[in-house]
């Protein structure tokens, strides 16, 4: 029972993986939909995240089989259930790459982003995507240090963030109302995304290691 | 044992309306903050947030323990775990409250919206709270026709969303940019709290029928 227990929740691990991969994959393609303005991908980037949709119709399917057929208790129900949030939260950062290749879309032929924005912007999405990353390594090595890199990592948008407000908001800016509306809304698509993927990071923690990171 | 279940079920749909009815007001009290630039009313929305936390956190310790001693299968697990994705939603409703308050405190002692916008603004915080209320009132009711009215209330904050962008891009706009970035996000608060309220609505149905609706 145990052994078949772990082996349950192995796979959805996996899984769970397997859906930050595909998160990560569509918002690096939704970044670059968004610095080119490419049409194709950004439609790509649109129904490719169905793909993360069945993904976590996939967990949330072998978290109730595992609840039905083994009814965890204490840790290990709490273990089994925090499979689901991790899936919420990745659902969502798919959904928010999305809203990016939206945006894309919506300027397109034209580029969304003027140039002064697409530093900020590119940067953002490097580190959300390794924060992406992340999930993974957190699985891979399941030590504390790694996860606790997660709360440095977001610094690290959160940082990026304020500084395309910055660029927005300074006395150069020559694009207008419109851009600016764009460029606030994008800051707040890669924030969220690099939120969701801290809180996965953190709950992925606990689910393969039992043990509660705190947050500082 | 089923009588035992249906009143513990019971409990949870009574804390899942306490925390609806809880961001409500926190929302409402946002929108007033913002309105008007109350600071007190703001900061008051910011440490209010933690009755709903706290509630989040008895949802999920009634449905650990509902899972554990009932060991739940087929659709009476489904109705239990729907439980935690409505506290979810509605978590992050309170979250969005928060947002509002952040912005209005962000700009204190102006107030952070210009009269063009306040107009619609104060549309979109009345159409969301009418949505929040719908919480409880699906609950009373369970049925189908006051759930599928929620797909509609979602309509019209979507309207009300891109009736602000019209304000913010049109020729008349004499706020510049620091203005049409917090009204952005704003729009984006607010639609996302109806979102929210939608998903939690719609769960909630299936929560207390056991039947699930299709969204249109």
């Amino acid at each position: 029972m145990r052994e078949e227990f772990q082996a349950e929740l192995d796979e959805v691990s996996r899984l769970l993986v397997a859906m930050a991969d595909e998160v990560r994959g569509l918002l690096s393609r939704a970044t670059t939909a968004l610095l080119v303005a490419d049409k194709e991908l950004g439609e790509a980037v649109i129904s490719g995240d169905t793909a993360v949709n069945d993904l976590y119709r996939e967990v949330e399917e072998k978290v109730y089989l595992l609840l039905a057929r083994q009814a965890p208790v204490a840790s290990d129900l709490r273990h089994v259930v925090t499979a689901l949030h991790i899936a919420t939260d990745i659902e969502r950062m798919g959904d928010l790459a999305k809203h990016v290749a939206r945006t894309a879309l919506r300027r397109h032929p034209a580029v969304a982003v003027p140039p002064e924005l697409a530093k900020v912007i590119k940067k953002m999405a490097d580190a959300a995507d390794a924060l992406a990353a992340k999930i993974s390594e957190v699985l891979a090595h399941k030590d504390a240090e790694k996860a606790a890199e997660l709360e440095r990592d977001d610094d690290i948008i959160d940082e990026l963030h304020r500084g395309l407000f910055v660029v927005m908001l300074g006395a150069a800016w020559q694009h207008g109302v419109e851009a600016a509306i764009d460029g606030a809304l994008l800051g707040r698509f890669y924030e969220r995304f690099a939120d969701h993927a801290v809180n996965a990071g953190y709950q992925l923690f606990y689910f393969v290691t039992g043990e509660q990171l705190v947050r500082s």
